[in-house]
């Protein structure tokens, strides 16, 4: 194992949704910065490396732009309004198509699968994405096995899609046991609190 | 009741953690702009107006400065290492004592409620934090009903405080219903599909 630091990309846009990124940021980050040895670490980019004005208003500055950006182990890319352009702009389908080359894990969280399915990244492959969406999931790649049962997430091996919003968090702390361990997992949803009791 | 919109400001400062704040926004500005005609409106504020990066290096730049901020009906106060030297800071305690005195509703989420206690708001009250400072909460100030079990937040009237980080989410669902009934909240419960399920 090479001591160069893993690097975990979570992708900013204008119209990402706050949590799908900020959910598994807080889980990424606490793990990274808490245990650094590790060998992992976490930052944010953008395309332009300019603030992002998020889906519901809320303005975050990345760590990167796409040209600055460090070569990744893991991309993240969260969901939102702001994905539907990405939908039908060949620039951005060829941008994700060229980190599937690269990048050696793939996820997604609530509609960043429909960017997936776009770029053709999910052909013959389970999948998921916010319930709202699972059919437009489908219609962009009816080779798509289209997981709409209660299921957070979707381990591929190579990709791993999430449904909506909030089970960014549950995908980001399978990701740090799949990184890291079951230990470390457990420590960083202690650390979290992660014990939900959603109360309606 | 008056026609005028009804404000919630979520306060950002440095090192705030990054999910006692962007939970409750999700799960806030999911609600007010979904459903505009419930009359609330959330927004960010920090000292100075200025970005402020948080906890795990995460960078926001909130809406207003104190100066500029409307008038609160909810202020949510987040946790983080950030809050430790706003409890030896007279100026920032008078802050929260001023706002005391003006906002009807006064929340926290994890080590926020810490803040508050310095600054005397939960003298012979049940309050909670994050599971790690409950020891601390107790020894600023001895009068506090510290609950140490399971709770994921505590509604005390016009001050409700929460366990750690991730239980924001649970207590801004909680303020959805309390403010616009269980149904609104359900709706924002499903919108940000939160069903959780840790996976370890």
């Amino acid at each position: 194992m090479s001591d160069e630091i893993r690097q975990i990309g979570i992708f900013l846009f204008p119209d990402v949704e706050e949590l799908d990124a900020v959910g598994p940021w807080e889980v990424l980050s606490y793990w990274t910065r808490n245990f650094p040895d590790d060998g992992y670490a976490v930052s944010t980019f953008s395309p332009d490396g300019e603030m992002v004005s998020c889906a519901k208003g809320l303005r975050i500055t990345p760590d990167w732009s796409f040209a600055s950006m460090p070569r990744l182990e893991v991309l993240l890319y969260p969901g939102g309004q702001g994905t539907r352009p990405h939908l039908k702009n060949p620039e951005q389908l060829a941008w994700v198509q060229a980190q599937r080359t690269t990048v050696p894990l793939m996820t997604s969280v609530c509609t960043g699968s429909l960017v997936f399915a776009a770029a053709g990244l999910l052909a013959n492959r389970p999948a998921t994405t916010h319930w709202a969406s699972l059919d437009l999931l489908q219609s962009l790649d009816p080779t798509i096995d289209v997981r709409r049962e209660d299921e957070r997430f979707v381990d591929d091996g190579d990709v791993i899609t999430s449904a909506g919003v909030s089970a960014g968090i549950d995908m980001a702390l399978h990701l740090v046991d799949r990184l890291a361990g079951t230990e470390r997992a457990r420590q960083v949803r202690r650390g979290i609190q992660y014990d939900p009791q959603p109360p309606i």
